[in-house]
């Protein structure tokens, strides 16, 4: 594989810094893309979370966002990607804990890009999901960022695959519902589709903005709010979303089905309007 | 610069896999140690709680110890350092989320050293400290071990600077004191030492392992409990440790003195004991 590093092309192990605050201190922020037909879908939608993220963390100094748009573009290019996966990973660059932010005018980004099929069981099936045993703190800009810092996030993964299931789910310290460890989560209960209220520190995914913002263009019924745990077990409908997958069924709970246990028709209609996007991003940017 | 990287000496730009989890997850753990002619101050401690934290994190696989501590000390030898700051960084190398962790068998670690005087006023006149904005929730692995993901604690750091203060202090959800964004905490109260105990979240600290040994030693009073916001209003005397200073004193929080806002005789009776330690250690590791 080719990487794309600060711009260059480098082969495989193209060399990071080991003085990298990405490595040294989780410090960075990454965005996780599918690709289409070679288009990185909601491409802008993901630049737009990224360079929030860069305000919100107060990087000092930020590559211009054609720059970073141009380096995903040569990846795909490079490595002759159809269908798959690409990753963008930007960092504070060099320097350790005692360096004012202020002074870390030399950031430094790299792009991954990887052919990648996806296992159509996940959306004709679904998936089952835990929750996972540590809570999360929504008070905090690291909430609001997708950031270097997650390892949270892999154990709760690892927690998932240890209990037979496939996404673990955090709730609130406040006991309230928050996300997946790679995902947002809707539910559906009465025709009326919920997700977690920022405030409540789910990750602002794309996938997320781009299902609320369809909503209200389809003018059905939709609510950021605060989500109960025991709502969980009482509605219709669980579903989950992320880039990779878009929406897809989340059929199980700890051990117990949702609803009947099967993909629900509000579920199948997003996975629908979801193609229904991919194939009107791809025939535009083509 | 010369580095450690995976057991080889390497020029500064080494070069680090842009795959590798600790750039990509804040996936590993890193250890810092205090350099006093050449000696690596607490090396067996620092080393059990990085092999705690593989436990804890549940690595599949690990370094020798052995293995390490020669990296540590070959990065000592070829960068001639007297008195100086030196990194241990573990990772469990390259791989992405989707990977389960027991097939994760190639970690990677690397040694920073490099000399740095330490500023005598720390100790002297000691630090001021602010309360984070953001709290911790103490009920998490990852408030046991050191790990990459740290941004947590980048941010705090920064908020201290903003704030005119040297450290953050961080409280717990639940609104109890927790410890620094790179010490830990102690207390003196009508001459008995308190510190929070580790179920409320603080890093297992070495040198706060060994201030609690070496009272205990001495036969002084000393409790490991929750530590209430307001007894750090309080208090008579307030101190900090970490490898880099050892105990230091902590003389205002958010702009309130601590006691008369001058390091007390307790803490500075602490020094003296940190002093004749690494004296004694030079005279063993020499
Ligand atoms: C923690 C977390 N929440 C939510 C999401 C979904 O965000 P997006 O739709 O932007 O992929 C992700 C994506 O990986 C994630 O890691
Ligand atoms: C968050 C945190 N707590 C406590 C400490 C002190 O630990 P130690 O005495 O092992 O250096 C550190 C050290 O850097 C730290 O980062």
């Amino acid at each position: 594989m080719k990487w794309i590093v600060n711009g260059q092309v480098v082969e495989d192990d193209g060399g990071l810094s080991p003085a990298d605050r990405g490595s040294l201190l989780g410090d960075g922020l990454f965005e996780t893309f599918r690709v289409e037909r070679g288009v990185p879908l909601l491409l802008e939608k993901h630049m737009d979370r990224l360079m929030e993220g860069t305000r919100i963390l107060r990087f000092a100094r930020v590559p211009a966002r054609e720059e970073l748009a141009a380096g995903i573009r040569r990846a795909i290019a490079v490595n002759e990607i159809d269908g798959g996966y690409l990753r963008l990973t930007l960092t504070r660059g060099r320097g350790g804990l005692a360096q004012p932010l202020t002074e870390l005018t030399d950031p430094a980004w790299w792009v991954e890009a990887r052919p990648l099929a996806l296992d159509p069981r996940v959306k004709e099936r679904g998936v089952t999901a835990v929750i996972a045993s540590t809570r999360l703190y929504p008070d905090t800009p690291l909430r609001r960022v997708k950031s270097l810092s997650f390892l949270e996030n892999v154990l709760a993964k690892q927690e998932a695959r240890d209990r037979g299931a496939q996404e673990a789910l955090f709730l609130t310290t406040d006991g309230d519902v928050m996300e997946g460890a790679s995902a947002n989560l809707f539910l559906v209960k009465e025709g009326i589709l919920s997700t977690p209220s920022l405030d409540r520190g789910p990750l602002p995914g794309v996938v997320r903005s781009w299902v609320l913002e369809t909503a209200v263009r389809l003018d059905l019924a939709v609510e950021e709010r605060r989500v109960k745990r025991e709502e969980l077990d009482e509605a219709d409908e669980l579903f989950l979303t992320n880039s990779t997958w878009g929406p897809f069924p989340c059929v199980a709970v700890n051990g117990s089905p949702v609803g009947d246990g099967l993909p629900g028709t509000h579920t199948r209609r997003w996975m629908e309007r979801w193609e229904a996007e991919v194939a009107a991003q791809i025939g535009r940017d083509q």
